[in-house]
């Protein structure tokens, strides 16, 4: 079996949120599909260890904001390689509360479901969402996540259903710097060590510290 | 609620096969998603009005072929807008059975999967599938769903998840000849009426007396 053939899938990014209690929380996914059209349902699947696995498993509702190209790309960072559980990942972002869920601002499109079906995994929980809301907000084009990896050169997380370990060393990036959290790979054309000392990791917003030099 | 704001969700564009007693038959497809990576499970939604649906829910086995931008575009209309339960849609197109599914020739990628679990919903079955075998078979950039609409100018098929309905009449093609079958848009630069009387529709193959002058 070759793997590699299941980066041919194509998806979107999206920021997955619900409800914690008293605050927001999300996480970034890629997996979102619609099932049915009338009446209208969407498939979402989530990694257990994801926090906000278990707040929509609580809540019984969830949020897709549609992440695209002009979106903040440190958005997919803050989403996409901390967990909810240790920061309140909405403090950095503006969002808006619509039908309960909080929705981003910079997106360019938001579907609320309340759950009405899931089916278990080894590791995720496939949701199947009605959705009870959903609107247009921005035209900027989808992120796809083929653009994700080859423009804003992004890994996937260790939670995705994508993930395939030592994905970055793969990429013969000999020479250049690559991010350690969330593994963006710096392709700039100041080198990297003249770089302001603030500069930050477009992706996940980690300092440039956090940089290592492929060896 | 606006259901445009589905569109935003990204897709690729498979076709979705399985064995029907002793012949191969299939359907285009757009939603398809991974779901674990270990051990490497996939989700799909088909139809129930999908002659392919009963064939999987049989043989308890499916193969996905990633189209890819440089498929033969017909593949699209041969799987997705004729019935499996009419014509032998392998008949047209070049195939390999591998792991005793039908895999077709002109795609990127292709996985196997074992049935392990499914969802019912009103109109659609989501299967899970346990991944037996995967490879790439081009290196051709996987075709979107977004490329599908907007260079293909294809649409979604009545079975289709993302089908909307009237979704030709509302993108103002007045004047234009449209494919009575698939939706197709006529675009090219020679006048319609003086394209050769043998011209088939790209997509879905039908004839040029198919196509209708929209009012």
């Amino acid at each position: 079996m070759n793997k590699n053939a299941f980066r041919n899938i194509s998806y979107g990014l999206y920021v997955l949120s619900s409800w914690d209690n008293t605050s927001p929380t999300g996480c970034t996914i890629n997996s979102v599909m619609q099932i049915t059209s009338e009446p209208a349902t969407i498939a979402i699947s989530v990694n257990h260890n994801n926090f906000t696995n278990s707040c929509i498993d609580k809540s019984g509702k969830f949020a897709i904001s549609v992440l695209s190209v002009n979106s903040d790309p440190s958005i997919i960072g803050t989403f996409g390689f901390k967990s909810g559980k240790d920061v309140n990942k909405f403090e950095s972002v503006k969002y808006d509360n619509i039908q309960g869920m909080p929705v981003l601002k910079d997106c360019c499109a938001y579907i609320i479901c309340e759950v009405i079906n899931k089916m278990e995994t080894d590791t995720h929980t496939v949701f199947l969402g009605k959705v009870v809301d959903a609107d247009i907000l921005s035209d900027g084009e989808p992120m796809t996540y083929a653009y994700y990896h080859k423009v804003i050169k992004g890994k996937s997380p260790q939670n995705a259903p994508t993930y395939i370990a030592n994905e970055g060393k793969e990429n013969m990036n000999k020479g250049k710097y690559v991010c350690s959290v969330c593994g963006y790979v710096y392709d700039g054309e100041i080198p990297f060590e003249n770089l302001p000392d603030d500069y930050k990791c477009p992706v996940c917003g980690a300092p440039k510290s956090a940089f290592v030099k492929q060896q």
